[in-house]
C-alpha cells in the first residue's frame, strides 16, 4: 500500500500568497510535506532587535508540525521561543541556462513556513521528539546509543510550530526563453545537480570489529 | 601563482561574536569568500511588518562586496531594498553520527553577513554586475548570449552590500564524543555529503548541432 498522502491545501496568507511566478507554487501539504523531508537543512529567520537574523539548522516533521533544536544556552533559541519566526528549506536541484541572461534560472524545491515557535516544555515530549527526529533521519539508532542523560536534555532546547502559513516553489524542466530566441544558434540546457551520499568513514576510535549498520548506506538526502 | 589569499579579519560586533561553539567559528575574510564562492545559494531575511521573513536566492561576491539580485516586482526586493538584511550562505558535508544522541552533529561550513541592502542604480554598472554573477558561475558564456535588453534590465534589481559585519563557522571531522563514551560498542562516524553535477541535459528546442560548451563541464558546486 503506497504511504498516505495529504492531498490538505492550506489557505494562502497575505504573506504565503505567491503574487509572483505562480505557475510555480503551490499549496499543497503534501507538496510542503516532501521538501521538508528530502532535506533537513533549514534556515530559520527571527527578529533580533528590531534586525533580521537568520540561521542554519536541521528541521523534522511530525504530523503536521515543524521541529527544530538547539543549545538551550544559545541565544537564537532564547530568543525565538515564542516569537514570530519564518523557516526557508530550499534544494537547488540544477542550473537553467537559457539563450538570453535574463531567463537564466535555478531549478529548485523550496518550502516557506511562518509561525511562532513554542518550545517543548515537557521533559518526556522533548526526549520523544528529538527521537522522532534521529528515527527519522537513522532508523533504530537510537536504540543504540548511549542513553541521554537528565543534564543533555536540559541543554537542549526544542522547538516548533504548526504548519499552516506555509507554501512550496518548485521549478522543474528546461530554459522557457522568449519564442524568438530559440531560432538562434546557442545552446542551452540544464546542468542537473544532486546530493551524493560519500562512502561512510568510520570513527578513527571506533572499537576494533565496529561497522557501520547496514541502513545507514540507504541514507539520501535531497 | 596561486590566487591572492585576503588574510584580514573582520571585527566581531554583538550580532557576529560567536558565543557558542566558537571553536568553529571564525572572521577570516577568505574563510567567508571561500564559502560564497562554494555555494551561490543563499538565504537572505528581511523584516517585514515586524516580521521575519527569509528567501533562497543567488548570491554573488565582487571584492569586498555581496550582491542578489530579483525582479524589481517583487515585493521582498522592494521593500529590502535600503533594509537592514542577515544573509546565510551553508553548505551540508556530512551528518555526524556519535555515540550519544546528544553528541550527534553535522559538518558543514556557514557564513553569515549582515548590512543594509542598496540597489544597483546605474544601468550600466547593474548590467556590469549582472555579466559578473555570470562569469563567475560560467565562463564566457554572457558573450554568447542574445544581449540583454533595456526591459529585462529595468526588470531585474540588484542588491548590494559590503561584507564588513560577518562570520564564518565550519566543522569538519569525526564525532566528539564524552570521553567516557569511547570505549562503548557503538559504532560511530561520518556520512559525507558533496553536490554532484550530473550529466547537462540538453534543451529539447536547441537547434540541430548545438552542443554545450565545453567548459560547462567543469562547472562544480558546494
Amino acid at each position: 500500500m503506497p504511504p498516505k498522502q495529504d492531498t490538505s491545501q492550506l489557505a494562502p496568507s497575505e504573506r504565503t500568497r505567491l503574487k509572483r511566478a505562480y505557475k510555480r507554487g503551490d499549496y499543497n501539504l503534501q507538496m510542503i510535506y516532501d521538501i521538508l523531508a528530502a532535506m533537513p537543512l533549514c534556515h530559520v529567520s527571527y527578529v533580533l532587535d528590531g534586525k533580521p537574523v537568520v540561521t542554519p539548522t536541521l528541521q523534522w516533521r511530525e504530523g503536521n508540525r515543524v521541529y527544530w533544536h538547539g543549545s538551550a544556552a544559545s541565544r537564537l533559541i532564547r530568543k525565538s521561543e515564542g516569537a514570530d519566526v519564518c523557516m526557508a528549506v530550499s534544494i537547488l536541484d540544477g542550473m537553467v541556462m537559457a539563450r538570453s541572461a535574463f531567463h537564466h534560472s535555478a531549478n529548485y524545491r523550496s518550502a516557506m513556513l511562518f509561525g511562532k515557535a513554542s518550545k517543548i516544555e515537557d521533559d518526556a515530549a522533548k526526549e520523544a521528539s528529538l527521537k522522532y527526529m534521529m528515527d527519522e533521519l537513522f532508523p533504530g539508532r537510537w536504540e543504540t546509543l548511549r542513553p541521554m542523560l537528565a543534564k543533555e536534555r536540559k541543554a537542549t532546547t526544542v522547538l516548533t510550530m504548526p504548519i499552516n502559513e506555509a507554501s512550496a516553489k518548485i521549478r522543474t524542466g528546461p530554459p522557457v526563453d522568449d519564442e524568438e530566441d530559440y531560432s538562434l544558434p546557442i545552446w542551452a540546457g540544464v546542468i542537473p545537480l544532486t546530493t551524493n551520499v560519500d562512502v561512510i568513514e568510520n570513527d578513527p576510535r571506533n572499537l576494533d570489529g565496529m561497522i557501520a549498520p547496514e541502513n545507514l548506506k540507504s541514507f539520501k538526502i535531497g
